[in-house]
């Protein structure tokens, strides 16, 4: 899927879902409990970016091949994104003032490997310089190695269907630890790997599929190779080939990271929703199973495991059932539901044993006062899970910018700070000085 | 050609050669005649640098991709360059502290225009921080449109071969030059458009036509296309209808950058050797009508002409003439002959009645001490020519930095600085003190 999980919900006026709880301890050593009504001490509080949502003109990457070719499921191309390929300094100015601790971005694999084995050490600077201005301002890097966006030469030779492609990750991964990994904070390998899954248990829309055919076989073509396949754009029947690769590779992934720094906590940032219930659990844990299991599986040797909630989904017996009807929605039609991020975060440390860093949350409006509403709450339910026994190393909130939000382009509107699309001239919108105020008091 | 010609010329073992010499006024209005000795006041004395050369990762470049084909002609790929797309300060600086007051450098029209009619803000944003950056340090920015390299969709749709060529150039400069044009001290459309038939004059070895032949199918192939070529690599057949698109496009070019702003100095560089007669002019004669004369012919509605010059050839009734074997030889085996640039330098301008300015002239040694030697004598050469009355902008040595001399990789030394291509730290040579210490006394 070349599609943003979720956006896509919220487009697909999301069906429905149900929340299942849960509690544990970590490897990576989080944070303690906190004061009653506060976070423990040392909380990561951050806001997310991913490179290709927000450097721009990332022109060596299979993605902005997808949303140029014709035909393309994207509504637009990427273009300039935010253009924090050059203003990244004015991007870590504004964490900062918000008052966060933390910043988490991606590393663009085809920036570092434009061509197979050929690695650049100016954009490995690039990123060291990231990092540097990071710890420089006082923020810890979670670095997420590869979100969704490989090299156009990688997708060319048939991307995560390719048997090698775990080998050609642990080789970026080893270059970009070796050059990168003394000043990150918290790395994660892939970015939602499981996201493919969970959408085709969605069921996309037959002509959305059909589209994305057609637009893989013209960046086939585009590349005179015989099959081209993306993290987040690969055919239905593949999945499960994909799938096993991606584990494959986020073990190989980390095993690079750590053979360069075995005290770096590593980990993998899952797609989760709030999955509950309603009547038999039977087809909530078959959802569950197909979307989430084998990642919790694998996890288990991590670190610590990202978790990226954005909404529920209620499932009965046969099916998925609507949100309530008075529920109220954010500008794309999705039920607001801020409790499902600490659902979700009970969810996977009891399934997993391992701590938990929120790597994603947030909400897709127009209307920032339902983002300055949500953040509180879905912080409220994360604190009593916390306060429940979860070690939860920290929250990073998604996302720093108005960005990319990949197949829907620019409508999307999940930033704290707004951007213009001419100037670049980044604006920060109320709510992220409701959330910096949290953050700054380390406590709701 | 993908070649460099100076390169090529050096490592073809340099055949022979012959001079003219001309005189007359400009339109341009370039300085007054300076005191005897002396330059006039307001000479530029500039370096130079390319994009593709120096910035490192130009990914959406057709030369990119001409690189990284298999087979390919190019000894090595370009990768990081100087990295002066992220350090392009650092080489301002130098350019300042070496004494000089003018830098000449190309904007990459695939970091513009990354796919067709999609023009980054971001990154004509990047090269206005560059004019900018060379105000603020008192240098004019003599800007290239294009050197050589075009975007990889261009090429792919057979660049210059394509009659909607000059049409897609006129676009991109229109939208540079909306941009970029009020910073700018003087404009070039295109770099060297007459090498081609330069090198096809001096008929290059058959082996090498075929690699390049070669290189531009698999180009073909890996873009999808029937039929790839790029401004330094386009097969012999083709050549003269590249150079009626080439000409064409410096018409629309110059046209669109005018539209904008009238006043602002626009011409073309050439690549012009001093062809010295030996006997009888007629051979010598015919190669400066096939290499120049279209675009001497053109270039009379210019406001100023840019002279490339590093080398002589001797032509005599029966073909090249050989250096004499005791001339001294440059690293490469090529005879040093510094007086070639006042030769060149008064062909030119005889030929067309306007101004000069040396937009290229160094020497691709590994010998220092052959620069610092060499400088001072081209400089007397062109200083002659001046009193002599023709007029003439500026000097820009080619080039400040070792950088990336096309097929022949970073072999070729053409540096004032030498660059580290690990750190890239940059290290003024001493042949940079001898040229900073002429500029800053204005006199040799």
């Amino acid at each position: 899927m070349t599609m943003d999980r979720r956006t896509f919900l919220a487009a697909a006026g999301s069906a429905a879902l149900a929340t299942r709880t849960l509690a544990v301890p970590a490897t990576a050593k989080p944070p303690g409990k906190g004061p009653h009504g506060g976070f423990p001490q040392g909380f990561l509080w951050g806001a997310a970016t991913a490179g290709h949502q927000v450097e721009g003109n990332d022109t060596a990457s299979d993605t902005w091949l997808l949303e140029n070719v014709k035909p393309t499921v994207f509504a637009e191309p990427s273009r300039d994104a935010c253009n924090s390929f050059e203003l990244w300094a004015q991007d870590l100015d504004l964490v900062r003032d918000l008052g966060l601790n933390t910043y988490r971005f991606s590393l663009e694999w085809s920036r570092i490997e434009p061509e197979p084995g050929l690695f650049s050490i100016a954009m490995l600077d690039h990123y060291r310089r990231i990092i540097e201005g990071c710890r420089a301002r006082g923020l810890t890097p979670v670095v997420t190695f590869n979100h969704f966006t490989c090299p156009r030469w990688f997708s060319a030779a048939n991307g995560w269907l390719n048997e090698q492609s775990p080998v050609w990750f642990a080789r970026y991964c080893e270059h970009a630890a070796r050059h990168l990994a003394g000043g990150i904070g918290y790395a994660t390998t892939l970015n939602e790997p499981n996201l493919l899954r969970l959408l085709k248990w969605m069921n996309l829309p037959a002509p959305f599929l059909e589209g994305q055919r057609a637009m893989l076989s013209a960046a086939a073509r585009a590349t005179g190779t015989a099959a081209f396949s993306a993290a987040n754009a690969t055919n239905v029947e593949d999945l499960d080939r994909q799938m096993e690769h991606l584990l494959a590779a986020h073990a190989t992934g980390r095993a690079a990271i750590k053979a360069v720094r075995p005290d770096l906590p590593v980990g993998v940032s899952l797609a989760v929703q709030d999955d509950q219930a309603v009547g038999s659990a039977v087809e909530r844990d078959k959802k569950r199973d197909y979307c989430y299991g084998p990642w919790l599986h694998a996890a288990v040797h991590d670190d610590f495991i990202g978790v990226q909630n954005y909404d529920r989904t209620r499932i009965g017996p046969s099916g998925n059932v609507p949100p309530p009807a008075t529920a109220p929605k954010d500008g794309m039609g999705r039920e607001i539901y801020p409790a499902s991020l600490g659902d979700a975060v009970r969810y996977v440390h009891e399934a997993t044993g391992i701590a938990v860093m929120v790597t994603e949350n947030g909400l897709g409006t127009p209307n920032d006062a339902q983002r300055a509403a949500y953040i509180p709450e879905a912080l409220a339910g994360l604190k009593a899970a916390m306060d429940d026994g979860v070690p939860v190393h920290g929250y990073m909130h998604w996302s720093l910018l108005d960005n990319f939000e990949w197949v829907f382009g620019y409508g999307p509107k999940y930033g704290l700070v707004a951007v213009d699309r001419q100037t670049f001239r980044r604006t920060p919108k109320p709510s992220a000085a409701v959330y910096g105020a949290i953050a700054r008091r380390n406590a709701i």
